[in-house]
């Protein structure tokens, strides 16, 4: 018998009560996982303007009032101190630990960034019938630094990174269609078929993650992708800084179906309306 | 002073009385232009069949009772026999006249198919400020045939035929998502990127309308094409057929905007349920 924990709340119970602390890829199914962002409300304040100006790679699912660690809108029983399985804290740009709680770093100036994940669109595809080769592979998706500029605020900016997954012309197309409906979580491409004119030269070399093969009648398909905020926050070497640790995401109470959308993104809780 | 007519009752006036009888592409912009097939109740059932199993070349807006010759749905004061500019008349696949109306032709066996246009679906791409090259170059969009059979449903059979209109990719992207609005009018394309995969072997030389230049930097973006049952109608060679001349095509009352839709093709309505 699997120890596997399977639904959102028994994930995060694994998690706090440390009995978890591995990668959260393919536990409770059905439902979106998200990538963690903490920062002391005096860089705060910028951060959540970056990521409201580039939505493509930081869709918000939720942005949490100064010093709260429950998320309201995503679960409510949640505490984001302890429950994903590990985390990374930062100190002007630099990682100094990697515990699998926070509680004793907690500050009530501290603000938590809930950002759309991939998963819930990969579930999407695979569910559509389409091949998405790394997940066939049981590798990292590949990943590339572009040279599309992200649109600065303050300290934060950056190159776009991508996200690459190679389909036939046909299949290239469902996945625009199907991922056009996950505003929240990446949505549609940014770019299909010539990676040298957004800047990647060797797709065999991703800066992240694991080359895939693409196959001669295949078109590789770019998204934007999560990792840019988080090379976004380490080149801007704030203070101080906590993100969940790659892979180890945050599991929601929301339902991939829920960031099901035909056009507009999800509703954005702004910080300042909660508090 | 221009004399064009401007609404779709003053095109199909100006069509009745004769004092039009050119090319529709233009005229009332914002409403729903159609293509028209007549075929005798006896080939009209498998016609209507091979309609509904290939939807994306031949999309229906209507089919009207057998003798109806007023389109109940997409134009409730129209007459088809004289409201398009005008006609092309068929026996066993030879044309045989170019009428600008058909009153003397009409039988009370004959079944009138009205067909989606991609007209629509190219307003909404230039209305989203996407560059369309044939409408730039104010030339006829390229058609090919391709390697694409169609579902053939009896006599009625053969290869799909696609118009290719050259997108850079983000615009390509783009185009899928707004055209996969418009599923009545062909929908999302059916290829991108590699014309040889679908049986296309020189795109400088289309096999219906005009070629048109290609950048290093775009990609062709191929949609269903509406000549498709043109070409299957007439090597079906029925004993009897009107269509309507190419490029002077039925305006309906129906606005651009009721075809929009985000998922589900626009409800068919039946032959049989008018009846």
């Amino acid at each position: 018998m699997s120890n596997r924990p399977s639904t959102p709340a028994e994930v995060r119970r694994a998690c706090r009560s440390g009995s978890w602390s591995e990668q959260t890829s393919g536990l409770a199914p059905g439902f979106a996982q998200a990538n963690l962002v903490i920062l002391p409300q005096a860089d705060a304040d910028e951060f959540h303007e970056f990521c409201r100006r580039n939505p493509k790679p930081c869709p918000l699912l939720e942005v949490l009032p100064a010093g709260e660690f429950v998320p309201r809108r995503l679960a409510p029983d949640a505490d984001l101190r302890t429950d994903l399985p590990r985390y990374r804290v930062w100190k002007h740009g630099e990682l100094i630990d990697d515990p699998t709680e926070i509680n004793s770093l907690w500050r009530d100036d501290l603000v938590a960034f809930l950002i759309g994940c991939s998963f819930t669109f990969e579930a999407a595809l695979l569910e559509a019938g389409l091949p998405v080769r790394h997940v066939e592979l049981e590798c990292n998706v590949p990943m590339f630094r572009t040279s599309i500029d992200c649109e600065s605020v303050g300290r934060f900016h950056g190159p776009l990174v991508v996200s690459m997954r190679p389909f036939r012309p046909a299949d290239a197309i469902r996945a625009v269609q199907i991922t056009s409906r996950f505003p929240a979580v990446h949505g549609a491409p940014v770019h299909l078929g010539f990676p040298e004119q957004i800047g990647i030269a060797d797709l065999a070399r991703p800066d992240f993650g694991d080359p895939v093969p693409i196959h001669s009648d295949e078109l590789p398909v770019f998204w934007a992708c999560g990792v840019t905020p988080q090379t976004v926050l380490m080149a801007a070497r704030p203070e101080f800084a906590i993100t969940h640790t790659p892979g180890c995401m945050f599991v929601s109470d929301m339902t991939d179906r829920e960031l099901l959308q035909s056009e507009e993104p999800v509703e954005i809780i702004d910080r300042n309306e909660l508090s």
